[in-house]
């Protein structure tokens, strides 16, 4: 069978898009094709398939399957090209406009570069979560309904202060004076298995730079160090205004391994994340 | 810029073939898109990239481009591939042709399918090296130019027999009653660093099923353990005629992990590998 397909990715976090406005592989056995399109060896390569698919309830509709075949709930680094994808291929007029994952339906706006194309994408990634409970977090004096904010953290014998937010997912961040002297290796396979985090934790590194820049690095649950993480670095934006270090309702670039995000936890609640999609490659695919 | 590619895999090793007939890239910094391609985060994702182009002293040339930017001499998955490209672009008549490489000229010859498509390549690999000096292995006992068959050769304390055969690389080959018991991970890396071969050497470990049909599986030099190794392959086949177990003349297909491989020591001396060339994805690739 011979698909027609685009590669792109978000901080080199890299999909298979397939135009399901074209392309009916409704009977098609996806997970399979997820797995052949990714397999670098004997398929393309990527961190998995994403279907861009006409939805009933916002303008466009994403199913992400990852490279083993099962289907993810929802992708930051996903979003983003699924919106250069449907603005690019004109299934969407307006700029802002909404995509159905299979987590909800998320507000997306596309920016332009001098030749029309999108080069940068801002979604919008929801309120963060901040009672200890719903993190989850469990405590030995604090209250189920407190904030997390700069609290003593033993580790090992080790004293650290930990700031927790979830963005759907749990995060758990600690500040550097500078963020090369993060303890990456060794305290990010500690904590993200401590049993004070029930359901494990996202571990994250800040340096504050300034009032609008911080340097950011993470040790992500189930997969360790990553280049990039969407609602890490938004945590680490969160968290950094809880503490005091920057302001709500400023734009703040964060440095990530893999490239920048741009992230805004407006004053309404909601955390805008700005970051890059980038076209590799189109053509045919054969499975 | 705009690149057009195919991208193609034989027994799993892939790479990125671009038509050099059509694009001319002579301008360009080779390395550096070599290195971007072959990146499956951010580009494509492959083993590396081809060159297809016109020659001077045969039908086609081809330039290899490993992951990291260096240039190969030259890769028998890779030479499949391009004899299949060659021919479905018409760029070579004859079934039988000459490929260019940094190493020599190779002859191919091109098996099709119902569809005119070409299924499967066989390739000349030349005559196999036997004298030890040439292989090189030291010795404390043989003469430098005698054949090295089921010489004794002890390892930690352990007694085997090896025999030793070079495709212009080297090769040490142990038999097996059974491959499932080879052991790859305790003796494949010992061999490949054992001082008496004084460049290293692949290690691998044959089950003959029959006359026309053996197993096979390899510790690569400066690699370990592959999928697939198709000088491995023909060295393995030499090793067991040279040990009365298969006859010259005579096609056997070889079992790797990747996939099979079908070889012939030929009584003129040269043994011809026969192998499959699969076309995975062909489009426009940024970079």
């Amino acid at each position: 069978m011979n698909i027609p397909f685009t590669k792109m990715h978000g901080l080199g976090n890299s999909y298979i898009y397939i135009d399901g406005f074209k392309v009916n592989l409704l009977e098609q056995d996806l997970p399979e094709i997820a797995r052949q399109a990714s397999n670098v060896h004997t398929g393309i390569g990527s961190d998995g398939l994403i279907m861009v698919l006409p939805s009933e309830v916002a303008d466009v509709r994403m199913r992400i399957f990852n490279r083993d075949g099962s289907e993810a709930m929802n992708c930051g680094n996903g979003l983003r090209c699924v919106a250069k994808f449907a603005y690019e291929s004109r299934y969407v007029q307006q700029k802002t406009f909404y995509i159905e994952a299979k987590s909800g339906v998320v507000q997306a706006t596309v920016h332009l570069d001098d030749d029309q194309l999108v080069e940068s994408v801002t979604v919008d990634m929801g309120e963060p979560i901040l009672a200890r409970s719903t993190i989850p977090m469990e405590t030995e004096s604090g209250g189920l309904f407190d904030e997390v904010i700069h609290e003593p953290f033993r580790v090992d014998g080790d004293d650290y202060h930990v700031t927790a937010v979830s963005m759907g997912n749990p995060h758990a961040i600690f500040f550097q004076e500078q963020i090369k002297d993060a303890p990456l290796y060794t305290l990010g396979p500690k904590v993200t298995n401590d049993d004070r985090f029930p359901e494990g934790v996202n571990v994250e590194f800040v340096e504050v730079v300034k009032h609008d820049e911080i340097n950011f690095r993470v040790w992500e649950r189930g997969s360790g160090i990553t280049q990039a993480c969407g609602t890490g670095a938004c945590a680490a934006v969160v968290a950094s205004s809880l503490n005091g270090y920057l302001e709500r309702d400023q734009e703040v670039t964060v440095h990530l391994d893999g490239g920048d995000l741009w992230i805004t936890w407006l004053g309404s609640g909601s955390v805008s994340m700005r970051g890059p999609a980038v076209t590799i490659a189109q053509g045919n695919l054969w499975v």
